[in-house]
């Protein structure tokens, strides 16, 4: 697999400069508009794009000239992004795999495999403890907010409550706690912004939220990350009355880079399908694992089963 | 999905009395010859045969006539036997899967995931806590044993060094402990057996072994279940140096009955893909997780994506 070039809205030249500096890689970094004359010579394209306004709008227009990849994260919209980019891949001639990632993405894989081998059972997803980037960007945009960044954290009780194999009802307040550090404006109103956070609708009002000021310097020097994870769990029962538990959890200490490597083994996937005759778009629901891998079946067969 | 008929060597009725009173189930028990006269009322047959000597003959045999699906667990021969049953399913123009259940099954798939997206990193697989059939077995082999129950139990320090990223090399002594309860035949040499069970080669010579001694009743009492489980975990490095830990974990209060789960899922997938016009020989890699599930396309993409 090689990267055959990086398409921007940017100014191309400090990007390429910059690729060089922090990979090594000699890799052509063009405008945006310049793909359109690169259609015969790449496989296949990575949209790395925001869910609320660019995917929506570039993935139909690429998945008509390009084999397309993205990680589409709106999950109530997925069904109407999907109709919209299979029309267009199938107009083209292409192969589109949308919302790839881990969340949608290796999540949703393992709740699909865990409700297929357990139908009477109860899914539990936990977050965190995690940089969430839009509960960040919502803290940034109030008045006196210098910066900020919002961590989502699994309660550990409600955790240990599944594990157990109780099946416990637990509202969105009993799962996640969130905590945000943010750095004031000079002169801001410490508790007008606190306030003002706690009671957000959507992102706030409905946790246990605690909020932390601290000076820049502090700021810059421990909040800088972007680690992520979470865990996915299936507790059910088999028809003798047993009971399983199924656990699939995610430590990652940069959410951009491994949702890159999902990306990256998305797009050989797309390459392998189109090469065998798929048109249309497909989710990793879709996908045979096999198809991920760069080693081929029979090793994949002699090694990893 | 339908339980059509169950196929046996052992006398049907007896079979049949016992599946009714446990299960509520009024399903044909017949003998094993008779699966000939149902070729055209079975959609898929789920073999349960062992893999040392049944599965090697029954699932290259049934392949031929029906569509299969096999548990077949003996890692190094898997390559084989995907051969023979790959051409006696295509000879027969039927669809069989191999190898499934959790491991070979569901740590296989997991396995697989986490290598396509973290190339570079590290594999680990602990089982346990859990029963191990093939080491009980073993040691009622033993003159004097009377019963026997061998459970494979992880180091916890051990997974503690995987998870904490630093990517130990683990002897299999590191790894598992193995603990066993055995009932003495009376009369029987206690010394001698622990000797012959600690060192047994293949079995237990390379682990750190501990042997309890107990009655018969405090055996059936406390060692009657089947629980077993384990944990597959792959711990790598991105591009941007960052450290990833992916971690699938099972814990099953019944090894057989979330095994018959993952078959009958299997089950399912294989009807699908065999109507799909799919024939020879396939594994857990080479199915579209969707293909498991009961649910259409559409309702997975909108509930579980």
């Amino acid at each position: 697999m090689d990267l055959a070039a990086v398409f921007t809205r940017r100014d191309p030249a400090p990007l390429a400069a910059r690729l060089k500096a922090d990979t090594g890689l000699d890799v052509p970094v063009l405008a945006l508009a310049e793909a359109e004359n690169w259609r015969e010579r790449l496989d296949a394209v990575i949209l790395c794009g925001g869910s609320a306004t660019d995917l929506p709008v570039q993935t139909p227009e690429f998945a008509a000239k390009f084999n397309v990849v993205d990680s589409f994260d709106t999950h109530a919209r997925i069904p109407e992004h999907f109709q919209n980019v299979d029309a267009a891949a199938k107009q083209g001639g292409h192969l589109a795999l949308i919302s790839a990632g881990w969340d949608p993405g290796m999540f949703s894989l393992n709740r699909l495999y865990a409700n297929a081998i357990l139908p009477e059972g109860r899914d539990y997803t936990f977050w965190g403890r995690g940089v969430s980037q839009g509960h960040s960007d919502a803290i940034r945009r109030l008045k006196g907010v210098k910066n900020a960044k919002q961590y989502t954290v699994p309660v550990d009780s409600a955790l240990e409550a599944v594990r157990s194999g109780t099946n416990p009802e637990l509202s969105t307040r009993d799962k996640h706690t969130r905590e945000c550090f943010v750095v004031l404006e000079e002169g801001a109103d410490a508790a007008r912004i606190e306030q003002e956070i706690k009671t957000m609708p959507n992102y706030f009002a409905d946790y246990n939220t605690t909020v932390h000021f601290l000076g820049e310097e502090e700021f810059l020097r421990d909040h800088g990350g972007m680690a992520h994870g979470g865990i996915v769990l299936r507790s059910g029962l088999t028809g003798g009355g047993h009971r399983h538990l199924i656990e699939y959890s995610l430590r990652l200490d940069s959410n951009p880079e491994f949702t890159g490597s999902v990306l990256a083994a998305c797009a050989r996937a797309v390459c392998r399908m189109f090469a065998a005759g798929e048109r249309g778009c497909r989710t990793v629901f879709d996908v045979p694992p096999a198809c991920f891998s760069p080693q081929s079946a029979e090793e994949l067969r002699a090694s990893l089963l």
